[in-house]
């Protein structure tokens, strides 16, 4: 029965077209899981190359003696398989196949197969798991091989093969899903591409904008060589702009999205696309400004140790001395000082309770409504506590002349355009005039329905 | 054959029963999907809001064109489909119902739906994702689908489904799991309440108690203004001293069901419903003292970067400068300085440790014997280590009166009665004379049972 | 039928043979799931500690109750079921049995089950699942229950039992997985002890090092008391060499590797057996490399707050003003300072980006090309990062003679041996004269062919 494939504790032959070099190391790596595995090859002399244990036939005697056969051949040699249509008919036919490029060609090399042999049943697995992998035994990486296929029986018996070689299946549905499992290798963080790239062009510059305030305003004006500020004073202040920038960001499209709903009256019309794609990699942007802020407490908390400071503070304590000045206890500078710090930490305590959050084990964990309150209510928060943070900060300097060099503010005045923004954006959103409204439309209400809907059901289903 | 609804790589057409916000928008999806898709509805008419593609029929006629039929409306209009019995007879039934409060009705929906249409396969399924999240693609949380019901055929053929959306199904066993289902969606961090509600508390407390010493008492006997104290100082008082409580909390219940074991003998015997709940709130326990005792550590690293320190630093150079007197090396002074640090850096060091192992992938991938060897071993010497910090802390101060205002001892002296007691308490646990009895209790054996029991067979399970 | 035997909502009868302290806690919990459960004993009185609502029978009036039955007994009494075996026939037998040490037998408990009693459906399961845990519900480590057999319909019987039970079933394939599912409760951090082990002795050896130049040298020549340096100083020593050799490590085997498939002229000869074991151990030296690099951080970043370090720096401005002579700022030293200081902050950022994509959560989420982007080309920038913050931190001290005590050079020179080794032969490997033959024979190619292959089948696989 086909089903209990092991039922005698014998495993079954397994047969393996190509003895290239993955197809010998997977056949391997089914000789040590106790399957006898029998070699498909033009030539059937047997290699020193060849597992030790397996059987070279032709591809024709190879087939008939298994009814699993893994196609470890380039997709440009399928065509072979064409005469063998008839021995292969019934036949589970494993495509391992990758391609060079992603959607190299207009189906997967699995769907191809499946028309190149119609009485067969393809199966698409192990394109995921690497050669090399699976002859040194270190699966640092996944362990995951995604199977799909459009026959159950054939697909649960790869799956089991899979799980005696020590993997970990995932069914993935039907063989329309082989494409997406094909490109599945061949991506390179494709959601990060445009925050790091949008990090780098801000880092970029804001390095210009303080190399230029910071170390080229006081060596034309005052003649003094700062240019160890680019090793840490420079980084600690891009890294915070970038932080605060880059969070506002994480929160602006919800708000973007907020206005049209209101304004189009309803939520059935699509977002423009930039917009679609700028909301779907809201949790890379908002990592990628964890990462920055993490760097900023980093830079800030070596502070003291550096060479630089501890030699400023000794110069102004002996200049105090030898003025013969005590400076008393300034009680509202302390106030600043002490509570831009503390919302600080608050903020980044919060952001890194987000990015936990955001693992993927810790969010499959939780349902959507603790998502969106972890998400939404304490993203908020914490925007607010870091644009504070940067507020307090600024603290009395915001008006004074000495921070304006060249008619360039500070910085950090830059990063707090976005953040206000967003904030008094959203805190309008809250008043009840428009938040009603908005949630009737996110609830499917519509301002100007171009037909007036009969039906009376409506479906508790909360909307963002 | 409907094990393998996709033979032909064509999708089998899917019947929506409801043209609501939900079932427009999985409408939505599955058409996207490949999915025929057919709503049935009181009211024909063609709408804009009908995802393109669909028909819209009558319930009778839209039920006849499909084998999976999708109920996506509100249980109290679920007795419409009595009529329909007949022709519902042996389709599969997707109730994706939710309800507005936890344990709303006796029954779930899905069962309540299996009482009302006899013939039909109920399965339960989708009412975790959000309406929301399906339209606009932006799953940021679970992709996890929990599906149940009594008909494994039916089952499979939804969890297809799910897996053709790009969700991941979790099989949930038979339709009595709908009711958990259900409930899921509603849950708020219900485990984390009690631990929250507790260290607000506690903070209070400590907080108005810092208040009392640091802040009123030197305003009143020397009119100092240290109100900013508020921002960090306090904090960093009560986010230790939290932290340790919580910590020691942790420990206490299983300290405290070793003594009811020795007492009564057996481990046969329910321990209180409190002892129970506390018990299995541990993990969040640890894990808010775990997050006291991070913003303790950020707070204490920005010590030397506060206005206040490094003016205080700055008087006391001067003022020795003034009086021209330099203070010698204090060793032992030194040795308490740099031994309280350390021990505070490698508690931290552990219990961050513990925090990594307690993520739910980290934990899914040690089995027993190394999660207690964990949070058994490690976790006392965290606590071992922790105290000792604060009693290193303490060191000289213990008893000089000047660290009691106003009969108040100094608030880190109250966090330490906690954890010395459960320390003490598990010191004692640890003789012979007691681990042995008390390891037989736990492995079944009982001092006054009341049937000598026969059987030989003794079972090598470990016990907590 | 037996593929959806909760059609009825009515749960089937369970069986569990033995009434000691697990069989008693899987009945307990199965009740409460409403499972009737019926126990075999030897004894049939009904005993307090058989939960209530159970029945207790002779085994073989129990097993003719129930299709599924819990072998709840030792191995060593699993002879008493040999007479039973008719009545077994056709009934699933569930082995929950442990061992007390790893391959106790040359067979898995569940294949001797199977042996004995040939008509049975053997499944392997619950083994990993503590009494304990069972009755109390703390289940705080995994939920995950191991289950293997070769009868697929068992199996799903028994899975559906796990999911009842709020357990998760994970189906590991036959029957000849049951004695690595046996051996699996027994493991403690089997990876852990060489990595663990390597770290403690070169610990030790450092410590003694530090000892003796930073202790007792002072000590005879100077004759002052700095043990105190052992709670801070020295560790903050020790911590930092022992990440970068340890990191060192995790790349050294890589290269080795490299050099031997070049050496060799094939990929096709195993690697000698300690390289294998060190490569399977690489993501643990790395994690205790980084624990290592994280205590450092925090030891440094307490530098500011000991009591030595606020005396020196008052002592050293003090002993300025009493001389009256200001030191000016020192460009070169500020560079210095900074630049060591960025490349460790830098260094280390990296170092916990590498340590956060190895949580299974995380990895499981990458596929190959983006496991090695991260683990590969950023480890070997956290390598280069880390070496050059030692170098950059050793400076001009170098060279000088007063760094030499006792002919004994700065421990931190001792750490550099390794990873500039490995960088230096890592960039001569780079060179394209080595990297393009290395790179074919990790596709396959071979040197000194044995056999000329015919196969014109390359299959596009990376290896590493």
């Amino acid at each position: 029965m086909a089903l209990a494939p092991n039922t005698s504790n014998k495993r079954e032959t397994v047969c393996i077209f190509g003895t290239g070099d993955f197809g010998r190391a997977l056949g391997h790596k089914m000789i040590q899981s106790g399957y006898p595995v029998v070699f498909g090859s033009r030539s059937t002399q047997i290699s020193s190359l060849i597992p030790k244990g397996a059987e070279v036939l032709s591809h024709a005697e190879a087939a008939q003696k298994a009814a699993i056969i893994i196609i470890a051949i380039q997709r440009q040699h399928y065509n072979f398989l064409i005469p063998l249509t008839e021995i292969l008919h019934g036949k589970v036919l494993v495509d391992v196949s990758n391609n060079l490029k992603i959607n190299e060609h207009p189906e997967s090399n699995a769907e191809y197969l499946a028309q190149l042999v119609p009485g067969a049943k393809v199966v698409k697995a192990f394109n995921t798991v690497s050669a090399w992998a699976l002859q040194s035994g270190t699966l640092d990486a996944s362990r995951q091989v995604f199977v799909c296929g459009d026959d159950m029986e054939a697909k649960q018996m790869v799956m089991n093969i899979v799980r005696a070689l020590g993997l970990t299946p995932l069914d993935q549905g039907s063989l329309l899903a082989a494409q997406e499992i094909e490109n599945y290798p061949l991506r390179l963080f494709p959601m990060w591409k445009f925050p790091i790239l949008l990090s780098f062009g801000l880092a970029s510059f804001f390095f210009f904008y303080c190399l230029i305030r910071n170390v080229i305003y006081p060596y034309v004006y005052e003649n003094k060589d700062f240019s160890f500020f680019i090793a840490i004073s420079i980084p600690n202040r891009i890294c915070p702009i970038l932080a605060l920038i880059l969070l506002a960001l994480v929160y602006l499209p919800g708000v973007l999205a907020a206005i049209i709903q209101l304004y189009r009256g309803t939520k059935y019309h699509r977002f423009p696309d930039w917009l679609d794609k700028w909301m779907l990699c809201r949790k890379q942007l908002g990592l990628v400004a964890l990462a920055f802020a993490s760097l900023h407490v980093l830079y800030t908390l070596v502070i003291p140790i550096r060479y630089f400071v501890r030699w400023r503070m000794s110069s102004q304590i002996i200049s105090q001395v030898l003025n013969n000045k005590t400076e008393p206890l300034d009680t509202t500078n302390a106030w600043l000082s002490d509570s831009y710090v503390a919302l600080g930490i608050l903020g980044f305590f919060l952001f890194v309770l987000l990015g936990i959050t955001s693992l993927p084990s810790v969010s499959n964990n939780v349902n959507w409504r603790e998502f969106r309150f972890v998400q939404s209510k304490l993203g908020y928060l914490t925007l607010i506590l870091c644009t504070a943070h940067t507020l307090v900060y600024g603290g009395k300097r915001f008006l004074s002349p000495s921070s304006y060099r060249w008619y360039l503010p500070n910085a950090y005045m830059l990063s707090l355009i976005i953040p206000c923004m967003v904030l008094v954006v959203k805190f309008v959103l809250i008043f009840p005039c428009l938040d009603k409204p908005l949630t009737r439309i996110r609830q499917g209400w519509e301002r100007n329905p171009q037909y007036s809907e009969q039906s009376h059901y409506i479906i508790n289903k909360s909307a963002v």
